[in-house]
C-alpha cells in the first residue's frame, strides 16, 4: 500500500492528504437542515450530515490528491450512527481511488491490539468467515506501550499489504512534555524513530519505502529535518499544515531529495475553506468548490517549495 | 465519581473490576448458536452474542465487585453493531450500579481531544441539544501527545464528575521500551506519574483522591510500589492480574495504608473462568457461575494479601 499511495502521489504531484474531521460548525445549514429535517435532532442526523458533506468534498478533490484521513474521533462522539458514516465515508474515498488513512491513534497490547489491528487494516474473522469492518489502508498507531501496541498491525502491513504511521513527534505545543525529553544523547522522538526503523526494516515496499510511516508534526521544521535523516527510508504523514501555523516553505526539509517520503495533511484548512475570507466568495453553498481552491493552492504551495513543478 | 468508586469499593470490600473483553472464543456455544441460528454468520450476531455473555457475567458479579471495563477494541472489532454491543453493555452494568470504566486508551488533540472526551465521559451538543454516547464513569487516556491530550478529558472530569486513568505504566513485556527510559534520574513512568499529580491536583474528591488516576500494570510489583509512594493521592487501575502472572501477594503495595488507592481488573481470569481446569467442573453452560466463583476467590486473594479482612 505504500507503493500505491507513492505511485497516486506522482500521478497526482501532489503530495497532500486531506482530512475529513468534521464537526457541526464546518457543516452548512442547506446540508444540516435536510437531515435535522429528516430525522430529528439528533446524532442520527449529524452522521448523516457528516457523510453528505464528506461525499461533496471527497467529489471536489479526488482528481487532486493521493489520500484522505478521516479522523475517527468526529464520528465515534456520534456513536453507532457516527461509526456507520465513518465506515461509509472511507469506502466512498475508496471507490473514489483514494488511499484511506485512518486517523485512529489506537495503541494497547496483546489481544486488545490484535482487534485494533484487524478492524482497522485488517481481517475479522467470523466463525471461519473473514470480513473487514474499517478497511482503511493505513492507521494512525501510538508507541507509548512498545512492540507489544505495534507488532499486531506489523502482522496486518505484512499479510494484507497495509501501512501505519506510528507517532513520533506530534504537532501540538504540549508534545515536548514527553516527546522532547532527552534520555542521554537522544530524545523520545528520536528513540521512537529509531524503533520505526527496525518495525519497519523488514516490511520495505517495491519503492524502498516502509509500510512503517511516521507523524512528524509540520510545526517543528528544525525536527522535521532531523528526523528525515534519522528515518530515511520511511513515509512521513505530516499534520499541522494552514490551521496550525505551517506552510510549505517550513516542509522542504520534510522531503528526501527524490521529491517523495512526505505526505502533507490540512483538514479545517481544506473542508472548511469556505469559511475563511480568502474563500469566502464561494459562499456556503459551494464549500466543495471552496475546498478543491483551497487544494489546489495547497498543493501549488508545496511544489512552490518542496518537491518542484 | 472517584468517590462514587471509593464507597463501592468500601461497601463491598473488594477492589476488584472485572474487564468485559469477550473474544468469539470465550463464548459458549449455546450463545452463539442462538445468534448466529438468528442472525447468520456476521458481526452483528457476534455483537449480539457479545452482549448476552456481558449481562450473564455481569448478572452473576454485580453484588459482588464495583466496577466493571469494558475493553472497546473487543467491540469496535465488529463496527457498527459491536460499538452498539458496548454501548449497551455499559448502560446495562450501570444500571445494575456498577461504575463503568471505559478502557479506550485515547489520545488526541484539540478538538479531536475534545471529541473523544465528550463521547467517552462527556456530552454531545447536536445543536444545542445535549447527548450522552457511551457514558462511561471513567475513561483511560494515552498520555503520549502532553497536556494537550488530556485537558479535555480534564474539563469532563470535573464538569461531570467523571474519572480518566492516564497510562503510566502498563503490564505488558515491552511497556519497558520507553516507559522505563531515564531522563536524568527519574524513568518516563516516573515523570508521567508527576504530571499526573499535577492534573489531578485540582480535581479532588471528598475522599481525597483525585480524579485523575493511573494504569499501573500488577506484573512490576517494585514499580507499582515506587509508583504508589510518588503518586499518593492517584488511584490505580491495575491490569495484569490472572492471565498476565500477577497475584494478590503482589500487590500489597499498590495500596495506601487506608487499605485504598488500587482496583485491581482481572479480564480472562474471570470471564473465561470455566475454560480454566481449576473451574471447568462448572461446565460452560454455568459460564456466569464459574465467573462468580473466580471473583470470590480473586476478591480473597486480595484481602488475605493486601487489605485485610
Amino acid at each position: 500500500m505504500i507503493d500505491t499511495l507513492i505511485e497516486k502521489i506522482k500521478e497526482k504531484n501532489a503530495p497532500v492528504c486531506v482530512g475529513l474531521d468534521p464537526v457541526a460548525d464546518f457543516i452548512p445549514e442547506h446540508i444540516k437542515e435536510k437531515a435535522f429535517g429528516k430525522k430529528g435532532q439528533n446524532a442520527e442526523a449529524l452522521a448523516e450530515a457528516f457523510l453528505e458533506f464528506n461525499k461533496r468534498i471527497i467529489d471536489c478533490v479526488y482528481d487532486l490528491v493521493p489520500a484522505v484521513k478521516p479522523q475517527i474521533a468526529m464520528y465515534e462522539e456520534l456513536g453507532v450512527s457516527g461509526i456507520d458514516a465513518y465506515i461509509r465515508t472511507c469506502a466512498y474515498a475508496k471507490n473514489k481511488g483514494l488511499v484511506v488513512i485512518g486517523d485512529v491513534k489506537r495503541g494497547d497490547i496483546g489481544s486488545t491490539s490484535r482487534a485494533y489491528a484487524n478492524a482497522h487494516i485488517g481481517k475479522v474473522n467470523i466463525e471461519g468467515k473473514e470480513i473487514s469492518t474499517f478497511d482503511a489502508d493505513f492507521a494512525t498507531v501510538n508507541p507509548y506501550m512498545g512492540s507489544d501496541g505495534i507488532d499486531e498491525f506489523l502482522k496486518c502491513c505484512s499479510e494484507y499489504d497495509k501501512g501505519i504511521f506510528v507517532l513520533v513527534k506530534t504537532s501540538n505545543p504540549s508534545s515536548a512534555e514527553l516527546q522532547d525529553l532527552k534520555v542521554g544523547d537522544d530524545t523520545i522522538y528520536e528513540i521512537v524513530a529509531k524503533k520505526v526503523n527496525e518495525w519497519g526494516s523488514g516490511l520495505k515496499g517495491r519503492s524502498g519505502y516502509s509500510r512503517v510511516g511516521a507523524v512528524v508534526g509540520a510545526t517543528y521544521p528544525e525536527i522535521g529535518k532531523k528526523l528525515r535523516k534519522l528515518m530515511p527510508d520511511t513515509y512521513f504523514l505530516v499534520p499541522g499544515y494552514g490551521a496550525q501555523g505551517a506552510s510549505g516553505k517550513d516542509l522542504k526539509e520534510y522531503f528526501n531529495v527524490d521529491g517523495l517520503g512526505a505526505v502533507i495533511n490540512s483538514s479545517r484548512g481544506i473542508i472548511a475553506a469556505y469559511k475563511k475570507d480568502e474563500y469566502s466568495s464561494f459562499g456556503e453553498e459551494a464549500f466543495g468548490d471552496a475546498a478543491r481552491q483551497a487544494t489546489v493552492d495547497m498543493i501549488k504551495d508545496l511544489r512552490d517549495h518542496c518537491t518542484g513543478n
